[in-house]
């Protein structure tokens, strides 16, 4: 069958939420982590930029964009903390895939949704080669949108089973156990952070505060710990107390983002600190020792959310969840876009 | 009504179409040529950035983001010169307006079509301030897919009535006399460029090929001739020769980007040139005399993309000419992204 060149496979946030549920989210997590442990291994095959974000008073709007010569993609994606005062998301993003031969759209995929996705998987694929490998207990401070997300792909990738929650407003917490519950996790909700901490092997800390927050003290943090810091990703935006960096063995995407926006923007600029990438592809050792503090410091890269969309293309087009967007131009003859104006006037009903 | 927080209107190519045959090719780009004109006004305004580009051998993929601090917008297009080679367009493009205040997207549009309109609307508003008043007569070289609305804005906005065309392909010619046949021009199919500039007072370049051409010489260009200069929009991609350029008064959308793109590519970076938004604001003169050639060195910028897609949002709302894309996850509570998933699933038919 001849393809329609002005049609582009859409996958609405309804049937994102089918294709996660036909696929199971734990399976969905374990099989993005293979997608983004996949392009990790050819990390030097893509092109790679800070993200172009435009930062206003009340949060950013970032495009991300990436190739690996074959396929483009970027994602939108927003991050306004107050948000959630008027019944909206904190994040919310698209993304598209586009043939770079080409240059025409492959895929609009929703990626509020698959951003959570992405960012959990890429996590707890971290943790995989950086957290103690006996960790089962991990505390997920700050349980908002992302945290059950999170403790998923550290069930499914890393095998935790004991969650302590904390969060500054314990419905968050109760929310999240309401809906982990019969996923096969142990639940402690926890008053404090500190309380969060105590026997955890690992530690996740993803909050939304626009602000240089002390989600961690130094003393809060012994030997062993993985951190693993998803919510300090923007320029003043942080987690963790410098002191815990220093003494932290530190993980990062792409340095040249991670230093404007993550934990390590409160460090030097050469600081030194070890690509994720280097990890996975062998070049450079995850943990090695069981008394080594690890650090991740998450704050999202390009090239997750194009490993997400390459993965969730390959999906759809198996279960042919997506609708069929009508957002290219296609004239019979290309030099003639005037003429297919002409023609869709012809075409009209007389007035 | 409450506005449905997960929905984004969206302009497919069938409703962008609609919209133009609707309110009318001239009109639209008189009214489009308002809107770019107003923005051009508040220049200062904006967050400007040159374009991200992700080049590759075959082409080149865009990402063009501004901000005027209340509304985003940015688009994507690309650039394939062979493209038309398999049936598909050089350029293709969309776009997205966001609410900077809260992140989320507003339109999402079809800009293959839109583009074209506000290139040609952006070079007759150039024309209005820089062109010889009395101008009737257009040279217009290169007669492919932006030809016609090229033709038609500087009808619409300064009055030209003669064509003088020539391509290298001369069906391109006959494409372009055949669409605006009975729209008021007068036509005189050339068969050389040179050919073409007899007695014209306005040349249009707008030819495809990637590469430094040198379609206008020297010689060609005589004195007072206002020059519109389209086609030579990225690095390596000229159409004129340096001494046209030498000769002329040189105005630019945006010198950081146009210093890379655009046809002064060729010359020093610190060759001084006009901003066209200063002569449109009345902070810098536009025409001076009879004699003077003037340059509009067009590469196409952010905030006419922004203008565009600013314009179709109003007459999106008096017209209802678009859909409704599920675009945007909007849980209940939006700290509750997972439940949302639960609630997708508790809703499913049993299996």
């Amino acid at each position: 069958m001849l393809p329609k060149l002005n049609i582009v496979p859409f996958v609405s946030v309804d049937n994102m939420m089918k294709l996660i549920l036909a696929i199971g989210v734990e399976r969905f997590l374990i099989e993005l982590a293979g997608f983004i442990e996949a392009d990790f291994r050819r990390w030097e095959l893509f092109d790679k930029t800070p993200r172009v974000a435009s930062h206003s008073k009340e949060g950013v709007i970032e495009l991300m964009p990436t190739s690996d010569g074959a396929v483009y993609g970027f994602k939108y994606v927003n991050g306004h903390p107050k948000n959630t005062r008027d019944g909206r998301q904190t994040v919310t993003a698209f993304g598209v895939l586009a043939n770079v031969s080409n240059g025409y759209p492959l895929l609009l995929s929703e990626m509020t949704i698959l951003t959570a996705l992405r960012t959990a998987a890429t996590s707890a694929l971290a943790a995989k080669y950086l957290a103690p490998s006996s960790a089962r207990t991990m505390a997920l401070i700050g349980n908002g949108a992302q945290a059950e997300f999170q403790a998923l792909a550290f069930k499914a990738l890393v095998g935790v089973n004991r969650l302590r929650l904390y969060d500054i407003d314990r419905s968050a917490s109760l929310k999240c156990v309401r809906n982990l519950a019969g996923l096969g996790f142990d639940f402690e909700i926890c008053a404090t952070a500190e309380e969060a901490l105590v026997g955890a092997e690992i530690v996740t800390t993803v909050t939304a505060d626009k602000r240089y927050a002390t989600i961690l003290t130094d003393n809060m943090v012994g030997a062993g710990i993985h951190i693993n810091a998803v919510g300090g990703d923007s320029p003043g935006k942080t987690e963790l107390h410098a002191d815990i960096l220093r003494r932290s063995d530190i993980f990062v995407e792409y340095p040249p983002q991670t230093r404007i926006e993550g934990e390590i923007q409160q460090l030097p600029p050469d600081y030194p600190v070890t690509e994720l990438w280097q990890v996975v592809a062998g070049e450079a050792p995850g943990r090695r020792d069981a008394g080594q503090i690890t650090l991740f410091d998450s704050v999202g890269f390009a090239i997750e959310d194009f490993s997400a969309l390459r993965y969730v293309r390959e999906q759809i087009e198996r279960t042919r969840l997506y609708d069929e967007l009508d957002l290219l131009a296609d004239p019979d003859e290309p030099r003639d876009l005037f003429g297919m104006l002409l023609r869709a006037q012809a075409a009209q009903p007389a007035a």
